[in-house]
């Protein structure tokens, strides 16, 4: 039998948009958001809801839960939210980088990974972090992914260096797996190597067999302008990245390539490919973007846990406008819920 | 008086798709083939105009001038070409690489490039060459930019290196121009100095002066994820890209950034700059190509010459089966047509 189990969104820095957009998501989508709940503070998501209630009109009403289980029992427009973080002393002001904020954003994500990790919600779908608030509140990670895997490898008991994880992006057009992330463009190029791309390949093979219910076909990326041109324009392609494929090939995974990076990305819009490697950050990163973030969902790939989040960071500019557009957490709660119900098959 | 000089369409390879696509393009875009003539073989587009023609049907008529002037006395529907090569001596073969086809592509742009650096023609748009034809039949240089640099360089009596050439892709939604080209990624870093981005920036302010009747809002990429994340992952940003572009804005060029490759090209796409300056080939390619090659255009920056070609190459595999799309060629002709005009009126 597969029980439903509850997904947790955190709350994300309560200085910026992450609040409302939750809000936004449970007043608009509500079909979307049932079997989540908040994992956060109570008193920030109802000062959410009361800045986006219509001058006059009532607040979403939020409900405290004592736990996870107890969301089922919510009734529907109404945020439930599970007090996972000491609440704060004082206001967290809005816009405003801070270690309290910090705090409350880095604590419910602990919260909703060891929860994830011990098998209690399904999935975690995580609101936008302020990297420098993050750092001021203690945590030495620079975001999300890294955070995850800390929690990952200790629950595991190996060392970080033995849980890989590699960051998804996708949209309705396109999936991108990336060989690595937030290093500079020489150190990616150094990332670039047959271990590297071998278990990118695995990984994304693993995981879109979730997400599509069927093994990718997937397209690989060169490094170089025209996938090295034969040698002539880099030897990456010949020494790393299509050794890599013919390994991936011999275990059944159904990747090809090196392809070249001009063209693989417009290619797999078109459907010709199910995702593409990326071989760095922009390169993957320019194409799904390109057509608009609103809709951009993150997914880290290789955890024993399901984590997805929105596609941009905490627009301290525009918090606590209302403006901000729920859009992005809605897909990467849909996705969350997809790749959730996927792993509870495959480990019935 | 401004004179409308002519503008010469050079063949390409003719065992590839060009001289069906020049032929196509007269066919069925008179009125932007107005002035245009084809620099190359009349017996190759003749074969072209006969392969294209439906069962039965007579095929386009095929007009031999003997110098471009004459291209005014041209009845429309009718292809004007001027023979500037010898004949081949015998048949070339469709979708082969041969020395004969590409001695035919390589001297007829070699005809151009010296026909346009006299001021006797008032553009050059290349139909595409393969580079194993080319060097097969003794030209030492990858490409159109390499061959037309160094015809400029003789012409204008300067070693190479001192015609700094840039290439802008365009097409209806976006610009770039790239701060190298046919290079590693590894050596495109190498390319991405305090000079080498000025010199970028300075050629773009001036080429998308003439493009745009007005100087451009020029948004400059960085080289490494979120532009270096203020040192974080790279330090180009800090110590080539930025000083280049605070000294450009010292010479009046409306020039801002770094920005964050990934969003910077979607942020030119709704509106916010002119042009992007990416700072290599698949950073600018990747956007560019991302919605569809059908309508891209190369267009060679800095040479003292005006030179567009459609971007897509010579398409061996369908050459000769009339399959081939020549929108990218037409809008190739329009953007001439236009960076022309502006050309002559601000040498009147």
């Amino acid at each position: 039998m597969t029980v439903s189990l509850p997904i947790a969104v955190t709350l994300g820095d309560p200085a910026g948009i992450g609040p409302e957009i939750i809000v936004k998501a449970f007043r608009d989508s509500g079909d979307d958001m049932r079997g989540c709940f908040v994992a956060g503070d109570v008193g920030l998501v109802r000062r959410a809801a009361a800045l986006l209630a219509a001058p006059g009109a009532l607040a979403l009403p939020v409900a405290e839960i004592e736990s996870p289980a107890e969301v089922a029992g919510v009734p529907p427009n109404c945020v439930p939210v599970l007090q996972v973080v000491e609440a704060p002393d004082a206001s967290i002001a809005i816009g405003e980088v801070s270690a309290a904020a910090g705090r409350i954003a880095g604590n419910s994500v602990v919260w909703a990974a060891r929860a994830a990790l011990r098998g209690e919600i399904a999935a975690i779908v995580t609101a936008p972090l302020h990297k420098e608030a993050l750092a001021a509140a203690g945590f030495n990670f620079p975001g999300h992914t890294e955070l995850l895997q800390s929690e990952a490898a200790a629950h595991l008991g190996r060392p970080v260096s033995e849980v890989p994880v590699r960051m998804m992006l996708a949209n309705d057009e396109l999936r991108t797996v990336l060989v690595s992330i937030h290093v500079s463009l020489r150190q990616a190029i150094e990332a670039v190597t047959f271990d590297g791309v071998l278990e990118t390949l695995r990984i994304t093979h693993r995981s879109l067999t979730a997400v599509l219910g069927k093994p990718p076909t997937i397209g690989v990326a060169g490094l170089n302008p025209h996938a090295g041109e034969g040698g002539l324009f880099g030897i990456e392609e010949r020494d790393d990245i299509a050794p890599a494929i013919a390994a991936a090939q011999r275990e059944g995974i159904a990747a090809n390539g090196p392809h070249a990076p001009d063209t693989v990305f417009m290619r797999a819009r078109t459907g010709e490919f199910d995702v593409v490697v990326a071989m760095y950050h922009d390169q993957g990163l320019i194409p799904v973007k390109y057509l608009g973030v609103e809709k951009g969902v993150n997914v880290t790939l290789g955890l024993p846990l399901v984590r997805t989040s929105p596609d941009h960071g905490t627009a301290f500019d525009i918090a606590g406008t209302g403006r901000a557009d729920a859009s992005s957490l809605i897909e990467a709660i849909r996705m969350a819920r997809s790749l959730s119900r996927e792993a509870a098959f495959s480990a019935a």
